[in-house]
């Protein structure tokens, strides 16, 4: 089964806006076991909407058209659809009523244009949507099929999820179910995680069920994304979870966390399942360390604060280090120190290093000390963090982090 | 001139990786005066990549294939473009031998792969490129172009300024220059902007040069791009000028400051040439007010620290905010206090307020005090903030910053 996703928009072209409804739509179609083979963005005209959907109908078995499904006079893809499949839009009375009730409801004026996303291709089946007006389509074209969704991401989401992807599995005659799990891990190269790794995918290979994959994700690490397919959504979970033993076995502590969780997200729950309270002290992350952890709710639970000593003076002041040179091992560890006894915390965690551009101290751009102070005592890491000013502050958080981890597992 | 852009790698297709850079040629292409009607992902597939190159050569007079320039074997972009032009790749044997002499100034030792970065389309022009080792393609068809760029973001807009689009205006006659500048602005909608601004687009519609749009960028606020076309540079230069004081005139300082400059990088050379230095003292920023002013390189100029006061009791003891509730303008303005004194800045900024998922103190999520002091005295300005927690954390940033913005420029 072949899918090509069509977004529409002239401020896709334009870039005014980036298509990641395609990316996101993509990911899930091959997660679902649905090819992707072409993703076209198109602007919002009718002719060449039209022009795509039929090279779309031409080259694969399905279309999902994203976007121009709003009340403007821009939003054209559902004429662009009724032109395709040769028959006109007709309103739909239930829809225009609940598009009445809507705007009556938040007491707001309604223009005539909106009841235009109540017009339906004629023999089209709605998608009934939650929260958003414009709702989505099933247009079948001979034994193919086109599909209209909401550019609104979440919108677009839920459909693909609750009716795009079971129905194109159903004409697919795939019965069998697909899940997948994502580890998270930190410290390892993607070379070396498939080097650590290879025994196992050559195992994996005959069968292929359930298959590896890697996922470099930027800043975040590596992912090795597992994915099973079975009979029922109990046996491919029993497979995944067999898997992640296996692979548990192999990357031990490389391993941080799994599907939506954060570096942030595990050290916290580390912490609050040991009741133990956090405070911080940052140099060259100038507060990035804080605003990641306070990024995830729930984070009043362990932390304290922060304190960002980015002049030198502020750590001699305020943090009680040593007058010296402040990117060396023991002004980490005193950093560290400083902030739990200022901040009356359980561990510290603290940062010391060269961002750049320029070195500093004879230190070369990307060295980066880490403190941690725990148990009234106190160590250093040093290390060497690649890339540009931005990419080692953020390396140099969850390389903090990580320190933390392995700490609390220990 | 109208000219397609594929973006190839299954990478893209799977959505492992969001395709930004059509999106910024998109936009680069449009503001040369060159139109894009289609954009297409195609995977590393040698027939689908050939097929979506003449399905572009028959919709439009050019094509650029960014991606699939690399030494693997999955990278044919290179076979995709001989085979379409009708001819033999030839290895060029200057292009093998500075990438022979690179990996020798590196130390590492070269595959033959990599002399794969050395094969051309005969008749093909190379395009020059600066670091890395994958060279761009200039590739007549007929009096029709296909242009290949490296999918690094950074090389591919190096050629596609350096050489692509003047190379496309050439083609297409386009004689005029085409120079935009963009007013960054905060505080208004969009509407709002459009409102203030109507005489003004009234007035310009006739002739259309120059032009003026708006376009939404997320957290940062509103753009207001100005686009000039023009006989010479001087000449367009001129017209943005002009136009940029009109628009001034209109909007005063809502306009914090131009092109790739940021609220924060505003904010530090104000600081810097004033000779004052800033401490800040957050709350539910977290450090992200940190983050963001060391995000600009040179931030050590100005920027003393922050103390992350996440705990209250962390407020009253390192801040000496009074005890009681911390979600007041007196907390945000004895935080701002505090941090003046405790990092012995001459400036400080502070936030305090409820970035939710829940209510605080009895205040709503997204209610957020911000609080200044400087030359002894201090003040408190409230701010309700839509959207969800991370979104409410980042618009009480920028508001804190402009705050300080507009109290700077009194």
């Amino acid at each position: 089964m072949r899918c090509e996703i069509i977004a529409v928009g002239t401020e896709l072209l334009l870039g005014q806006i980036v298509d990641t409804n395609s990316s996101w739509m993509g990911e899930h179609l091959a997660l679902a076991g649905i090819d992707s083979h072409f993703q076209t963005k198109v602007g919002d005209n009718l002719e060449r909407i039209v022009s795509c959907i039929r090279l779309g109908l031409e080259r694969s078995d399905a279309v999902i058209l994203c976007g121009g499904l709003g009340p403007t006079q821009d939003d054209i893809t559902r004429e662009a659809i009724a032109e395709v499949m040769g028959v006109p839009l007709v309103r739909d009375n239930e829809i225009g009523e609940r598009i009445r009730a809507l705007f009556a409801s938040r007491g707001r004026k309604m223009t005539d244009n909106n009841l235009r996303q109540a017009d339906v291709p004629e023999d089209a089946t709605v998608i009934p949507q939650m929260p958003g007006t414009a709702p989505g389509l099933v247009c079948p074209v001979g034994d193919k099929v086109v599909y209209a969704v909401p550019g609104v991401p979440h919108e677009m989401r839920e459909m693909l999820n609750g009716t795009v992807i079971p129905d194109l599995q159903k004409r697919a005659g795939l019965t069998a179910v697909i899940r997948s799990r994502v580890l998270l891990t930190w410290g390892h190269t993607e070379s070396g995680l498939a080097e650590m790794l290879a025994g196992r995918i050559e195992a994996l290979d005959a069968p292929g069920n359930p298959t590896l994959a890697f996922q470099a994700s930027g800043i975040e690490g590596i992912k090795v994304r597992i994915t099973a397919k079975a009979g029922s959504a109990e046996e491919a979970e029993a497979i995944l979870a067999d898997e992640e033993a296996r692979v548990r076995a192999i990357l031990g502590d490389v391993i941080f966390g799994v599907d939506n969780q954060t570096m942030e997200s595990v050290v916290i729950d580390m912490l609050r399942d040991r009741g133990l309270s956090i405070g911080i002290a940052e140099s060259l992350t100038g507060g990035l360390m804080g605003a990641r952890i306070t990024s995830v709710p729930g984070a009043s639970d362990v932390f304290r604060g922060s304190i960002v000593s980015y002049a030198s003076d502020v750590k001699f002041s305020l943090l009680g280090v040593p007058e010296g040179p402040v990117v060396t091992a023991e002004a980490a560890k005193a950093m560290a120190e400083g902030a739990r006894k200022t901040l009356a915390a359980d561990v510290a965690l603290a940062t010391t290093g060269v961002a750049g551009p320029a070195e500093q101290e004879g230190q070369p751009v990307g060295t980066v000390f880490i403190g941690l102070a725990m148990n009234d005592t106190s160590e250093a890491e040093q290390v060497k963090l690649p890339g540009d000013r931005q990419r080692i502050r953020q390396y140099a958080v969850i390389s903090a982090f990580n320190l933390l981890r392995k700490r609390l597992m220990r």
